[in-house]
């Protein structure tokens, strides 16, 4: 128990990224994306609160987890993982895959 | 976009269960241990109030994460996960390296 004890809260600096209700899902979308815009994720987190997505955004963005690239115009800024987030990916891949394991979504 | 928008929420369940400060952090002293007693945990999660780690092992009990084995007698009541909790553990072992690697702990 030595060893354990040693290491206790290592776990704690992703529980701060990914637990809330929105951030894990939001992540999710950069599985297959390596670019999201702003409205993209708006639709895909549907029900979510623009403020909401804007906070958690930002929230990411001053964590080192994603980047946002607005070189066109700023209606269209495009989120996309930094090295940091990127890391956090087979987390949520496992994340994904146990609750479809273990309460899939219908339809 | 489709395929992804197909299945939204579906790392909902595994955030239920791992989004809150603790329940991580008791889950990663079964990445080592078969059993975990109570005591135990309460060493092993310094800081945690003993009624908050009661409130978070009936919430894994009644999630079916873990299963509490009370042969012996009450005080000693050791927790073990169930397959379902099992599961959890390549989610929890990753969250312990990525917070290795980007928020190491001192000491």
């Amino acid at each position: 128990m030595t060893a354990v004890k040693q290491s206790v809260g290592c776990v704690k600096a992703a529980t701060e990224v990914i637990g809330d209700k929105w951030t894990p899902q939001l992540l999710r979308f950069f599985i297959n994306e390596e670019k999201v815009r702003f409205c993209q994720l708006q639709n895909l987190a549907e029900g979510i609160n623009p403020r909401t997505l804007s906070a958690r955004l930002d929230r990411l963005e001053e964590m080192g987890i994603v980047q946002k690239n607005s070189t066109t115009s700023a209606a269209r800024c495009e989120y996309s993982l930094t090295q940091k987030g990127k890391d956090l990916m087979p987390i949520i891949v496992d994340m994904e895959s146990w609750s479809n394991t273990y309460a899939p979504v219908a339809g």
